[in-house]
């Protein structure tokens, strides 16, 4: 029997609470989730995971086996009494650094039963180091099979084994997180509601800001008038082509006033 | 009683522990929390929370209470049986709108006990139409006593409420999620990690990406050898002067190659 088959990653679907006797590895004794889009992610906190991405639509679609969550305990793979995963910087500073041997066996026990070919599942680091994740990131992930995120702590993890596995890093945006999770937790989410039959009505997506390469317009609902503020009474009209143009003006003039580099690039195409 | 008296905030401190008769309003009767920096989170799944803050060491700051978290469940402001809290779109559209007058008793409720110079206390709308969150956004929240933060679902937010209240947008990057509780997440991750006593190592702030400017250098440790691949010879030296004069250079090398936007700005600095 081999390691992974003792100990598989703990998941996070509808599997998850289906009890078996017969231990089962990674794909072939989960038909439920064969052709389902995956993200495995190796954490030192799986006790985090689903977390937000449990409620809502992420979270039915989960239940749904539309798509499928594994968690991989770091810790399991540590050294020593205290099951140690890191260790002090090479030439000195702050702070510990994930080691190479360790964290490679959770990227191997990650691979298992998933494609070699990269682009149809990544192997990811979240780093503030990386390439900035976005939109085209997030469709470009969704078209694969799935993907593996490594979530780092500390000051991060020996560059060897981002060399050795070809790991793409990739950063949340330009700020500082304590560990790789909540970005994890961001980038499962933009993928998952762009699966099929993810998100309720396939009209909302491409409507919302950053699929046009316009921030969304303004929104307003009932009640008509509150506080002495009526809503836009184009809104009210009926006209829908005016509606339209209204709501394409507000959407450019919006982009143009608070974020003038996807202006340019919208202008530009 | 005030209906914020009978229904206080769900804490997620040490407070959230500790049982009492006596129902407390938000400021008053924690005195534990006084002069601490605070979140107040207003959402549709307050369970969420903390999620990934609750762990490592913002969890740790939390239960040492050098950080307060606060949810208020915007449900319970919903209307009829039901609590709706939305409606649809005023001239048509897919998606739901958040209502101004169920959002703005929320916000009510966030706001008390709190101080109205929104530099002190900013709001925040979690948007992708807002400012994008970097790491000086959270420099300047940490500065203040803390913050309320809005996370929207479905289509958006009423806009009147955010003109009623001069709420600050903020977008956690160029990507759309289901909701706001994880951009939330990742900023009162971002901010906490700056306030005095959270980070065991204050050095560590300081050395990681995007406190500098530049993206961080490479990081080893043992063993100094793994599978063929050696630890630069550099960083096993001894030779602080030339180790940082290596890391700078990485440094720079990385950050000219990976980020070009970074690389513009630090030389311009």
């Amino acid at each position: 029997m081999s390691a992974a088959m003792t100990n598989p990653p703990k998941s996070h679907g509808r599997l998850a609470v289906r009890p078996t006797l017969r231990p089962r590895s990674l794909m072939e004794d989960n038909p439920d989730l064969v052709g389902n889009w995956r993200a495995r992610v190796i954490t030192l906190f799986p006790e985090a995971f689903p977390g937000v991405l449990g409620e809502s639509l992420t979270g039915r679609a989960l239940a749904e086996r539309k798509w499928g969550l594994e968690t991989i305990a770091l810790r399991e793979f540590g050294e020593g009494k205290h099951r140690n995963v890191d260790d002090t910087p090479a030439g000195g500073g702050a702070g510990m650094v994930l080691r190479a041997d360790v964290v490679s066996q959770a990227l191997d026990r990650a691979r298992e039963g998933t494609p070699m070919d990269r682009a149809r599942w990544p192997i990811v680091y979240l780093s503030p180091r990386g390439r900035l994740f976005d939109q085209a990131t997030a469709r470009r992930w969704a078209a694969g099979d799935g993907i593996t995120l490594l979530c780092g702590r500390f000051e991060g993890v020996d560059e060897r084994v981002l060399e050795e596995y070809a790991i793409e890093e990739v950063s949340l945006g330009d700020f500082v997180l304590t560990g790789g999770e909540i970005a994890a937790q961001a980038m499962i989410d933009t993928t998952v509601r762009l699966l099929p039959g993810v998100l309720g009505n396939a009209a909302s997506t491409e409507e919302e800001s950053h699929s046009s390469g316009l921030l969304e317009h303004p929104q307003y609902t009932r009640p008509a008038e509150w506080r002495g503020r009526a809503i836009p009474p184009v809104l009210l009209s009926g006209n829908h082509a005016e509606i339209e143009k209204w709501r394409r003006a507000q959407s450019e003039a919006l982009t143009r006033d608070r974020r003038p580099d996807l202006w340019a690039r919208y202008r530009d195409d």
